[in-house]
């Protein structure tokens, strides 16, 4: 039986602003990438989603972010290791506050915009994100994209991995994302969106952006729920999902 | 045999800007009462202020603030109930990952600035507080002033109180401060200080700002770390209470 | 011949946050009110607003809010005179600085959320608030509720001003704006808003929210731009307006 | 008749933070770089700042950085041109009101720490910062280092500039910071930094941190007020100007 776990990023407004319908969206999810006040979010919004993901039975997942809420953490930003360090345990510690007050655990981790992408391009910087993390809790899940040094070394330290697979990114040959930047990277097409979701968890390939074949590992499916139509392109990736037998549940009911 | 705390506010610097000497200041302390972020305080400095109580023995206190840096946590702001819990529940949170870190747990707990004020003018506020931290935690000590609302409160609630007196602030008759604003509130004289903590801890009495003796409840003295002479005033206070016989240890390990 | 100013608050996003369609809005009015980075706006923002005000010969206006974006300056803050001060100085020069980049100058001034509601509470904050700005130019024309204080002690301080009056908020028999939180206060029937603004323009009167008929100043109306149907409620208004020979143009055209 | 400027870097508390002691330091000075809210600084001290230097005729200079208060600019954040565009208007814009209220206008700018910096790693980013600059107000002086890239460019644009020359840093042998981190970059002695300083006023040379001889530009001297001892260093060296009959005054009386 094959199981796949869907997940987006929520709470990702502030203040007065809100970015997308957590809920409409979360009852569609399994696991949930929460920002926690640095790139975005705030206390009360942080409250309201962490509730409905408990009420959904969606899993908790910490997204810290740099600390750069005019930015949305999209900037790189130079810091040091310390100050890396410290900015996850706090943005940690302040999530699991409200996860307590849930009922809830800390399901996963995985680092938004600038500071992940960065840890693609630089082994070490991965390493000591993932140290940091192995050294507050090594129950938490590092989610990390299919084939990535995060994933590798998340592996090697001992920590459980959750695969992901973008549903509407391409891919390049070595499994990486390819750049926003670059015109066609992100599919907009419906059909096409569910049908790379199916191949991808059935048959763990996938074609890159180069027309090449590769093989994926696909443990949760990442999803955008702030652009038009992502509703309907989840309720689509679900049906089919569910229509080929597979068991969607959330990443810890099955790594 | 007679215990009391020496409690201080730590940690209430920001990136660059430091506003005590938390070196010299911790290993004279038995509790801190640490800023998390919101009106003072940031990851590093919570950091390094929890492992230098850890490695001091000092107990770890959640300072929460408004969040206003800009105004030092100072000024009222008209926020919601919903707000204020969880504004208390983020910093909380944000603390308990650094207390984890430095293998601690929270041990009390205590409003800054206007929030805390605002406790002692409105017992509607200060229930709103305690309650919110019940629901959290029941073992966080409340902090409170001798005599105040939010100490009866707490106390109503089954919370653990450590009532706080001030070295360096004149009581009215009721107990509560005489604010800051007005001429005299603030004692500066380093004899003063040490001779009316003696009596307040070991006679649990104090005179008032308008010359009556009063009853007072201490079981935390209240130091400022900031003022010039702050540091040799606590080893005088220090000293003088370890001469009469009083055991200086850390609030947890007498309430 | 009938002039009025068509108004709206504008540049509310903040980096990746927006919260209403600028470049549709902004050619279906005359003068806008400009965040400026305290409770929302930033720089990019103001730069970008700021130009299309200027190509559509819209009149750009300050809008001050308190320093709390995590609240969108809806919250009262107790600040003292001089913070006030100051705060208001420095939004007006930054929004100065967008304004000389787009060939312009600031025409207009009004202040945000609780800061401005307070000016009708209590007169000695809007004495100070418009005192503070005609030291710094007693060119900038004056915004404020028809009747208001703000209004009476800016004619006093020989400021001109241009009073509003809102397209889609009930107001008390005094004039002033009942508040959001009661029931029946924001209109939402197009037809309804139209024939109210239609009457306050020509007419001089509207009914009150008590059912009585009482007079108006209307220099200006305020309109929101972030609600649903806004658009096309706008349009309606202009040319209802325009059918009846009243000149739609900026404030500063005939104030 | 040798004239010099003797500038630092003022403004930089923030809230209740405070860095140095503005009301002793200024009447030292000459010029002035205020730090305007991003990286440090808020409207208060701007205020009381500015009007400091007009009372005692040292020039107003803006001093903008990275929008990371938390880091004091000293972070490279990578912004896109337009960001930083905006985030120079909007600075200098929040001076100039201040400066206005003081009855004086901008005379100089120059970047604050990681920005700073950066235009001396990259012609391009020097490139687009004074070309900013020079769009908003081709009057305001270019303060850079002696044959740094942000001079020759200013230059180019026909912009006025002032040549910086540090009082207690290492040069290279092209004439560029030697970084703080390499020991011996920071000269602590005082009677080495004034005997440096009046060599390179009056003979126009500096020994290289190599110990080449180097030619030196220097139209400004750049002094630090947040270090221990800074005030009687400032002092010895104002001394040994004037003794040696160097004109002491600000940069826009003689550039």
């Amino acid at each position: 039986m094959i199981h796949v776990d869907l997940n987006a990023d929520l709470g990702e407004g502030y203040g007065a602003y809100t970015i997308c319908n957590e809920e409409e969206l979360i009852p569609l999810l399994t696991s949930a990438n929460i920002a926690c006040g640095f790139h975005a979010g705030d206390p009360n919004i942080m409250r309201k989603v962490t509730q409905l993901c408990a009420d959904n039975e969606v899993g908790i997942g910490v997204h810290p972010g740099f600390p750069d809420l005019l930015g949305f953490g999209r900037r790189f930003m130079q810091c040091k290791d310390e100050e890396l360090e410290n900015y996850l345990y706090y943005q940690i510690g302040a999530l699991e506050a409200f996860a307590k007050m849930a009922g809830k655990r800390i399901q996963h981790c995985n680092a938004h915009g600038a500071w992940g992408n960065w840890h693609e391009k630089d082994p070490e910087y991965a390493r000591k994100f993932v140290g940091a993390l192995a050294k507050y809790d090594k129950n938490i899940i590092v989610k990390a994209i299919s084939g990535g040094y995060r994933q590798q070394i998340a592996k090697e330290m001992g920590l459980r991995v959750a695969s992901e697979f973008f549903a509407d990114r391409q891919i390049n040959n070595n499994g990486r994302l390819v750049p926003r930047s670059i015109p066609g990277s992100v599919i907009h097409d419906k059909d096409m969106i569910v049908e790379r979701v199916l191949r991808a968890v059935i048959k763990r390939e996938a074609t890159s952006f180069e027309g090449v074949d590769i093989p994926v590992q696909v443990d949760t499916i990442t999803i955008h729920g702030d652009t038009e139509g992502s509703i309907e392109i989840i309720r689509s990736i679900r049906e089919a999902l569910l229509k080929n037998g597979v068991v969607i549940t959330k990443m810890e009911d099955f790594i």
